[in-house]
């Protein structure tokens, strides 16, 4: 199938594939990371676990372990993001694997080639893990089941974000940060604020929200920005800043994607702002000792005042710290070192 | 000498140089590797020997050797390459060297620099090997006289593909996968299909195959994509696929590039695929067991269908690991490592 | 504050602060690396020492040292220079460090974060060194001072290039390759020719020349690329080659940047080269051994001769080798590995 003519199948906003989860093994190991749905709640525990004990490892002299050494991580970007890809490389190199980062805007698959037989060049070259971005929902499925269907058993796959669909290691560092800072998952409430429609980030939340027992998951957000099908996946959803952070403990600020502004989804920035930018005063309808998250990078006066980002309240930069920890967790847990 | 006003020397296709061979120190050993030709057959074995030796080691779990460590391999591409420069990258890292990538096309040279003042600021950050990819022909040839002529016999050059005069890894890893299905050379068929007239691949593999003892090579392709001289170097000539290919042990299909298509050396895509593509139609006109090669990447339905790319006779992908190998064993070889 | 609308304060060209000096700790350590003003003698002569320790190093077999083991350094690049990276990061790897690089020109920078937000970001991923080039004047301060204000000390800022301002590791290797071919600062006389106002070489340079002693520092230029100011910094200025040449010991020869022809400040490069080209007549009015230096890339035939670059008055060349060494020196002090 050609990269540049796939379609993703037309699936409902909550959840891409129902019927198998080709990111297992047959007895339950984790094989892939596609997405968090229908991982379990141990799984999602274990893998924050490991990230915990990674983490005091970045306030050490010497940041790494050996636990990838020799094995060679691919990077392969087909959409452009410095910070996630940096993410993962810092990641890697602290479990000492080898990295090559591919821009795979400027690669083979510009020159015809399909996405499979991309994988399939690059896994000969005895690849252990791709990181993979892409700007379509389910490709990363579609390079793990071909692994899968070559039984390359030593292969391992990590959605980095594909399409609107997942974006499961944001999904991870989100829960270590609401564990890291609320302990209990299930006496929260939670509200994810902006354009979830649109948001990889909003659909990996709400599906480890749920799985980690969390009992009241919120959307707040415009009509035009809301998916259907929330409340059928047991979603509160808002329309109103005051009603909808009312009393919650958590709050994730979704990250306005300015280019949809000229299209007809969206009012102006400033009307935007107006009701759905989180200013120090709609935050205090939230419970007093709320965190405020943000995936980042931020548009400070868009979708979140600066008066906000830079308050006792904000968890941003600790999240990202979180991430590092996170991803050598999934990648420790994937490669063997650290089996569930 | 300007990079930009850079011309190469009116050559015929078969060789780009007669007179020497800067790439063996007087005594006979790998200083540089710039084209296969002039390399004897003892040379040719010994580096498909190194490279049988470090293939197991890609199936280890640590996959590194330190023969390169504190070595540094500078990757400078002048040319866009994704695949490539990975591969070379993989293998130095294999080696245990640092590796620096180096786009080119975005550097000092595009600042007015010549590319031998490029070089030697490069050679001035101590750099021990560099791997070229060049568009112009023979621009390898360029630095690595310049090299022997300053008496910089601590820095190696490995000619990633020059113009169209060579590419001499993909060459020994033609050889590496011939020799690996095929065990004896003396005895086969070989034909390398397609546009030969702009391919340093096939430059590279008709010495190659004749140093190494192939008794029948033949080239098939359109009279507008065979460069003249073939003959001369006793290559047999076939213009129709039937009798090319007929009993032939060994096919090296050539990429098309695309954009010849738009000149006017080339009729259209499709009628170039039902005139020269490998189907299984023709591919029945060779030995049973005769094995089908690509230098990647494929063009499917161009110059190869689906169902030849994908069938067992096909070892496209057993190129690119033993392109990793090889490469390997290049560097180690020039390195000093593995001296012959 | 935002990065697109950043404005750097308007100051005199010598001087971009006066008031205080964020890169030493109040007990006189270095803490980050941003301009050569205000470091005392001492400290550049320990920087120098230290070079001088690492500069063997390049020869051995194995080129590295462990002194950055674990450590991850960042190469933030707001304004592309392929060179000055690859210089920076050849001498993290032989300190062992973990480079990462970032193209900032792609990054979420131009998404509509903030500078500050963005290295905050690369901060929380734990990063123990910034290597920052910004094409706006006062940027690494602004990041120091942002870094000192939050009280991380285990983070280190190295100026690589901030818009006209300075360049310091530049300056230092041009400090270590005088004080190798001349021994002596106290008795030289050094003239700087070329595009001075634009050149944070020159300024990084006029100041270390200063403070090591040099008793006779001459610029040389047209008066459209002088800044004002040179004479109350105790600078000779010349116009006239002839002049400002005579008997000078070390000439560094400044880059024209060629863009800057098509405005109102130069004449044509065949103008600017008849004056201030530096040719062999014109550098046989310096002293006999004097030693001419270039940052590079060299213009050949328009600030500098082709007989004069490759003549053995050139110490170009050296002058990059001492780069890596010197790089490695301020990275190993600011990590504490090597502290004064």
């Amino acid at each position: 199938m050609s990269n540049s003519t796939y379609t993703p199948p037309a699936v409902p906003w909550a959840s891409l594939r129902n019927a198998r989860n080709p990111q297992l093994t047959s007895d339950g190991r984790l094989q892939h990371l596609l997405t968090l749905e229908g991982l379990s709640r141990e799984m999602l525990m274990h893998i924050l676990n490991t990230a915990e004990s990674f983490l005091s490892l970045n306030n050490h002299d010497v940041k790494k372990v050996p636990l990838l050494r020799g094995k060679s991580v691919f990077n392969i970007f087909f959409e452009n993001s410095t910070r996630t890809r940096t993410t993962f490389e810092i990641a890697a190199k602290r479990l000492s694997a080898d990295v090559v980062n591919l821009d795979m805007q400027t690669s083979s698959t510009s020159k015809g080639e399909t996405l499979l037989d991309t994988m399939d060049n690059l896994a000969a070259m005895h690849a252990d893990m791709f990181v993979v971005r892409h700007n379509q929902s389910g490709a990363p499925y579609l390079m793990a089941e071909h692994l899968n269907k070559l039984g390359k058993k030593d292969i391992h796959i990590v959605n980095a974000g594909d399409g609107r669909h997942a974006h499961p290691t944001q999904g991870l560092l989100d829960m270590y940060t609401i564990r890291h800072y609320k302990k209990d998952f299930t006496q929260l409430r939670v509200a994810i604020v902006g354009d979830v429609l649109h948001s990889r980030v909003a659909r990996s939340d709400i599906h480890a929200l749920t799985t980690l027992g969390v009992p009241e998951v919120r959307v707040i957000g415009p009509q035009t920005l809301l998916p259907s099908g929330l409340r059928e996946m047991g979603v509160h959803v808002y329309h109103d800043m005051a009603a909808g952070l009312k009393d919650v403990d958590v709050v994730i600020m979704l990250r306005l994607q300015k280019e949809r502004m000229h299209g007809a989804l969206l009012p102006s920035e400033a009307e935007y702002f107006k009701h759905y930018g989180l200013t120090l005063d709609k935050l205090a309808h939230a419970a007093q000792d709320a965190i405020v998250m943000h995936p980042g990078p931020i548009n400070r006066g868009v979708e979140i005042a600066s008066e906000v980002a830079d308050s006792s309240q904000a968890v941003i930069l600790p999240q990202v710290s979180f991430g590092i920890a996170v991803r050598m967790a999934v990648m420790a847990i994937l490669s063997g070192g650290h089996a569930a």
